[in-house]
């Protein structure tokens, strides 16, 4: 096998030929097979069943507080002082409520365009259009979060070490209806990739070059410990940066456990400045009376000095899903030279790029033979990959079996497109 | 001891002194006692804790989902089930997310406002001001909720038997700005009062006869099982008159478990037509991933077939509590005339009124000895009781004996800042 850029036109009429023969082989399997998701396994889970143990009877925090009963909307310190270890800032600009980042998420927008995020006059729906600035390929909730706001998206390009700051720095500087950025800083979703030092610095100032003076970066640390290996990679720490830059009223973090114990069974965190929290558990107290804090006592109990060695035990099942996808990958790709994609070392998602307009196609041909892949385009907003070539791979809920049957009809697909767009309508 | 009413000056002037000897010496004693607060007792909290061990290592549910994993919006279908007992409703009108009704109200009210609840063109947010109408005394956080979103509150007489509906008939059908009516139907907040059957028929009649097409009844039961003797008080069924009336689509029922298992560690219910939970389960997609659904396994299985059993054994610790407030307020005013009060046979609260003026003064006395009441007003929207009278008294979180200390001085501070009154202010 050779580069298919140079191969013969009866090269490429016999390569489609096999491939076509395979493809229809494998429609034939009937698979049932999804890599959409970016799902913790069922073993990963079972990682956390001795949470179910760990209250022993004993409902009471460190404090004193009954966890039983109402009170203390910012959430239990012990649980605080959890997220306060994930995202790398003092436990006092924590507040732990609910089950989802992706809530306090929506509660910040809500309150950054109704109310603004600071008790001053400041508050995006003063003017119109608000716009935020998305990396892509990025994070579909951040998108959908945005587009249910009215929020217009303006696309800055990702790169291996982070956002394209020299693109986010020139639009924030000379647009003030840009009112943010949505980040995930660490083993972004989808590509995997971690923000270098120097591209967190540049986002830690952005608020102060931004033209907008109530601008927000969204710091959405989803993956702070989802390392594969140990001591964990490496983040610039933005909390202390932005102290530093002053613009710490202006830099919102969020994470979860969503995928450190259960998904939806877990505890959303959300770190600020203490002049922004104050704003927002004002607005959680229209809503919220406090959040499940019997659900914090068993996770801060559980996680309590030994989130590396929890975390080393999910490494330990996800990163050989993540090594049989680029095995496979480089195995049927990489000679061809006709896809590239990203290594993580991290995360849940592996990004792969296929020559432009081909996409959609591979995702309609996998869905022909029984492999569900995330719908082309997902990774931008209103799911519109401008080159339709950007396919994300989420290998983590897969049985190892099923992964290495799913990758390989996933090679298959991408070459028999990519020979048949190279051969052309007529072929 | 005879009515205050007909006592002459002097014996006024007596009991004044008296009274005022009684208040110093209850000062000296430094009480640190809170009525404030319809929270559940440390016992009754422990009545679930039992919890903690049904689910025994199985975390699946009845139709083979893992609820340690994501997905299932609308909530798991056991947990789901529960709420219709609660609510009276077809399990398929249920949706069981998150740890709060009060959440669920505020999603509802967000959505009715900015989407509309039935996927057409109607939407509060279309005309202003937008107007609903509040049966007073009723429950500050709906007040809270209104004010925060900007939603003018009209005031309507509550009676023993539930809102004055000629009143709140009359209302909406004239005024199409106002878009929906509160209401805590059974062992309403803060009087204990239950809505007759025919209040509850009108009710939901009402969004037919009302002026705006997108009249909304918030019909928070939270109440619904917490009765003190079984088998239960039987409410009106909302949902099954809704349907005859035709109003299905325009009734929005809510309960919760943080009165049955725990406050802030329990679960949300909301029920409403398939066309409505449309519409909502479309909004809660922005910002929800799923909800907890282990801790709704959790509640499932110890809740199921039991839940009668359970309430009794949170009546028998609330009910004596209920009995001490009556006995010592009949022992202590009922002669004198000098103060009407709710006799609840369920709920939280307990409603008191003075005669006029006196009910944040008698906060005042109370406070000054130590003894914090739930600021007068409370139960009205703003704060405001405009003949400022109402008194709620919270009795079930106290111990019984501190809670007869409590109820004697709240009986004291009545009788002191009554027979001030009285007398005049020259006295």
């Amino acid at each position: 096998m050779t580069n298919m850029a140079d191969m013969s036109k009866d090269v490429l009429v016999a390569l489609e030929r096999d491939l076509t023969r395979d493809f229809e082989l494998q429609k034939s399997n009937r698979l049932a097979l999804d890599l959409t998701r970016g799902k913790p396994a069922p073993e990963q889970l079972a990682l956390s069943d001795g949470m179910a143990d760990v209250l022993a009877g004993d409902f009471f925090a460190a404090d004193g507080t009954d966890t039983r009963n109402y009170g203390g909307l910012r959430g239990l310190p012990e649980a605080r002082a959890l997220g306060a270890e994930l995202l790398e800032t003092p436990v006092e600009n924590v507040i732990c409520h609910g089950n989802s980042s992706l809530t306090l998420m929506y509660i910040v927008t809500a309150t950054a365009l109704n109310k603004g995020l600071w008790g001053d006059k400041r508050r995006w729906n003063l003017t119109s259009p608000v716009k935020v600035l998305t990396p892509v390929p990025g994070f579909d909730r951040h998108f959908t979060l945005c587009q249910s706001f009215g929020i217009e998206m303006v696309n800055v390009p990702m790169t291996d070490s982070g956002p394209d700051m020299r693109e986010a720095n020139r639009l924030a500087a000379e647009d003030d209806s840009i009112k943010g950025i949505w980040c995930v800083p660490k083993y972004a979703n989808p590509t995997g990739i971690i923000y270098s030092d120097e591209c967190v610095n540049e986002l830690a100032r952005l608020p102060a070059t931004a033209a907008a003076d109530d601008f927000v970066v969204f710091w959405d640390n989803a993956y702070a410990v989802h390392d594969f290996q140990f001591p964990r990679a490496p983040l610039a720490p933005m909390a202390t940066l932005a102290t530093d830059a002053g613009t710490a009223d202006q830099i919102v973090m969020f994470a979860s456990t969503s995928k450190i114990t259960y998904a939806g069974g877990g505890l959303g965190f959300l770190a600020a400045s203490t002049k922004v929290l104050d704003v927002l558990e004002k607005q959680m107290r229209v809503f919220s009376i406090c959040p499940d804090k019997v659900n914090q006592l068993r996770h801060a109990r559980f996680l309590k000095g030994r989130l590396e060695d929890h975390m080393a035990q999910h490494a330990a099942l996800v990163k050989p899903k993540f090594e049989l996808v680029e095995q496979t990958l480089r195995d049927g790709l990489e000679e061809l030279d006709i896809a590239r994609w990203t290594s993580p070392a991290g995360g849940y998602f592996v990004s792969l790029d296929t020559r432009p307009g081909l996409a959609k196609s591979i995702e309609q041909l996998a869905g022909e033979t029984g492999l569900a892949l995330t719908p082309a385009g997902t990774p931008f907003p209103s799911g519109r990959d401008p080159e339709d070539r950007n396919l994300r791979i989420a290998p983590t809920f897969a049985h190892t079996e099923d992964l290495s049957v799913a990758m390989s009809v996933m090679v298959l697909c991408i070459k028999l497109a990519t020979v048949r767009q190279q051969l052309g309508p007529s072929s």
